[in-house]
């Protein structure tokens, strides 16, 4: 995989993963450790629920999101991620093939420190309809190439 | 454990839980799994980094804030989940114990739907010096108890 430093990275042009399958079990036993409610981990209990069957816990959607952040063709080195804002925009499915889209929509160096800059990346995460499950909106600070 | 509808929700009234405790060997297994930086990994690579060591990987963070969620002795029933604001303090370390405080900060009747409110809850996950690792800030639609 390409690191970039904050001058490589391209403003406004996406990159997009292969497909990460979702598996009533995976599903399920991510559940039951992290966030154990009856509409993660008891298929019974959700198919009389409002949404019809399993819903993934968000923060196994979260985990799908990171997992495929590592089958990009390239991402930034990260100094630190100081905030996060995740969009809940369609609950995830056993069955469920997601792939994630990057985009840096944003970036500038830093005005105090030589050594650094700041980039807004959005990332998408879409289901086999094409439907967007997940947006996550990151402020990172990335390494400047030749400073510092 | 107590499940709120939106009039159950005490305002600015913080819940604590008990302490989750973080392994290395948890912490590394979570990380393999789904977000392989050596950084989260690996103990000699993350040894030589600014860092000093290993540090969770954020979404190992996240996970045990929802795990924690399911120890408060109340919670609210919810409908959907909209957003949510992820800050990040302090890196998490192996031996770290954490405890996460939840607070709602904000609620309102829905305006279209009689059936329904939106809340906003605080949740801080703070280490054991009391420093704050995580703040997650979510916006929640909830049922109201007689309505709908």
């Amino acid at each position: 995989m390409q690191e970039w430093y904050f001058e490589d990275i391209p403003l406004k042009q996406p990159l997009t993963t292969s497909e990460y399958v979702v598996t009533e079990e995976e599903l399920i036993a991510f559940a039951r450790k992290w966030d154990p409610l009856p509409i993660h981990t008891d298929p019974e209990a959700a198919r009389a629920s409002p949404h019809g069957g399993l819903i993934a816990s968000s923060t196994y959607t979260h985990a799908v999101a990171s997992a495929l952040g590592h089958r990009m063709a390239a991402r930034p080195l990260i100094i630190a991620g100081n905030e996060t804002t995740s969009r809940y925009l369609q609950p995830v499915r056993p069955g469920d093939r997601l792939v994630a889209t990057s985009e840096c929509v944003y970036k500038r160096e830093s005005r105090s420190k030589p050594d650094r800059g700041i980039a807004r990346f959005m990332v998408t995460l879409r289901n086999q309809k094409g439907e967007s499950v997940l947006e996550l909106e990151s402020t990172l600070v990335v390494p400047r190439r030749d400073r510092g």
